[in-house]
């Protein structure tokens, strides 16, 4: 029988709120606090009842394995700190590349120096998605991967809009083309650029008096954010706004077109997630789990969601994985 | 810079013969030679062009990894022989429950004895089927896994019906419903049982003369195999079955419909088949080079597609991998 694993959340966003939750729900682990930035804590919210909030972990005692729920620019400087108290962390760092591999060879040197384990860029894309192009990419080497996302809020393009001129609120949907989608599927393999894959949806609110027109025509002709794309824009009021636009929903999908020989073959994964947040939390928690098996069996450094077997992410032993589910 | 993985492939099937083609495809790996049973030596077939056939690995000097392509029942004793050589195996055992547990307890041993490292069913059902199952579990344990199968020939039901009085030629498509996989995609987690999720499409060559209506009859009645699930029979003369017929296509979908709080998330993954053994033989020799490559990290034993990390599979070295495709 082997003893819980203790979990610490470093920071309480979306995302962080939700890795709570799911922690909370499983048998193996438990949740022994939240830290948060010194000027966050007492900040008025609701604080999550009955659970240590602190601005160290240290003052939590024994932590195995700490949810680094931060913005990803704070990711590689955090993780560090958490590797060098011999935590583990998993994180849902999302700047795929180099960036991606520096922070690998970065937090693996420490996490091995340090006898932890790292688990680097958790969540769904990077995260599920690559594992997807990976295995595909293998078993069909003669073929091309394309990820299609949304439909979902982009938040970076939600703000672009609420900075234009008489906007009082805005949501902007990333939605993928049908056409392209049915293209990739038809087997003929087309080059598509990310534009011609997407299209843009604006919910715009406007402020009393202010000009739809020419909001409309600043949105869409936004460079770098909506004017190489087909971007839609309609207005609607506050209420209507605040009643169907409130959540994060999110999603996408991965084709992959290949060929055996003559014959085509095509593998294709999607999601259609009610709460994207919600979601990555719930995938750091349960490689929160795996981190600390790997652990255990002393596998140090980093690890992506490309060399963690999936396995060690269930609560079900083995030998039920295997019999049940395999 | 490591030397070529020297493979054979145990039998020469569908499975087999495009498992060679796939390992030729690569740079990284070496067919050595066909294994075939003494008894289908010199048998009228085409046998591979320049490729060694043998009754006995071990005529074919050193062997890294055994892809064993002969059927199901076969592979126990099978794989038991080449791992007592010390030569990894990897198989596609198609027995779910009990009998894939038990195989993996006793090749778990003798990988374990010998130094050798035992992939098992290495297909897409179990397999990739098999992981998305896992990864969706773990990441919503608060949901339900729905596994639809198709559109797709099932050798069995062919067989049965080509038993039938009259019958010349027949082949038999397993078709997943739409409705259930509408209801199963709704999140209202529906129970469904295989016969609710599934029919079954029958097409049928007539011998001269024979009475079509009581073929049909007799089909469509047919217990175990069709009796329970809605069967159409479709009736055609031999030019137009052999044109439209003679490939083995098959497919599937495993959609995951799970919640967090109270938001709905789901997940899905489908193939789509144009050859079912090239798909096949396409898994099994990417998880030719993880078996070796796992050998070589002194892994050995018996290893699901659960224990197996992505990043073993493609031929593409770690770094790029994670900067290109993570």
């Amino acid at each position: 029988m082997t003893s819980k694993i203790r979990v610490a959340v470093v920071g309480y966003g979306n995302i962080g709120k939700y890795a709570i939750e799911a922690v909370s729900e499983t048998c193996d682990m438990e949740l022994v606090g939240v830290v948060r930035r010194k000027s966050s804590l007492g900040e008025f919210c609701a604080e999550p009842a009955g659970i240590p909030v602190v601005s160290d972990v240290r003052e939590l005692g024994k932590v195995d394995v700490a949810l680094l729920c931060g913005p990803t620019r704070t990711i590689p400087e955090t993780a560090e700190q958490y590797l060098t108290l011999g935590i583990n962390t998993v994180d849902s760092f999302d700047i795929h590349g180099d960036a991606l591999w520096n922070l690998r060879q970065q937090l693996d040197r420490t996490g091995k120096a340090y006898n932890a384990v790292a688990v680097i860029s958790a969540g769904w894309d990077p995260g599920l998605f690559s594992m997807i192009r990976c295995i595909s990419a293998a078993v069909l080497p003669d073929g091309e991967a394309y990820t299609f996302w949304g439909n979902g809020v982009s938040q970076g393009h939600s703000d672009a809009i609420r900075h234009v001129d008489g906007v009082k609120d805005a949501i902007q949907y990333t939605v993928p083309v049908e056409e392209a989608m049915n293209a990739v599927r038809s087997g003929s393999r087309p080059k598509l650029m990310t534009r011609e894959k997407h299209h843009r949806e604006c919910y715009v609110v406007a402020k009393p008096g202010a000009d739809k027109a020419s909001i409309e025509r600043a949105i869409v002709t936004m460079p770098e954010y909506f004017a190489d794309y087909d971007t839609s824009v309609t207005f609607l009021e506050q209420d209507e706004f605040t009643e169907k636009h409130s959540k994060m929903p999110h999603g996408g999908a991965v084709l992959y077109s290949g060929n055996t020989g003559v014959n085509a073959q095509m593998i294709e994964f999607s999601l259609k997630l009610e709460s994207n947040p919600e979601f990555t939390g719930s995938i750091m928690a349960a490689y929160a789990r795996a981190a600390v098996r790997m652990a255990r069996e002393k596998m140090y450094g980093a690890k992506t969601v490309l060399d963690v077997p999936l396995a060690y992410l269930p609560e079900t032993d083995r030998a039920t994985l295997i019999k049940s589910l395999l």
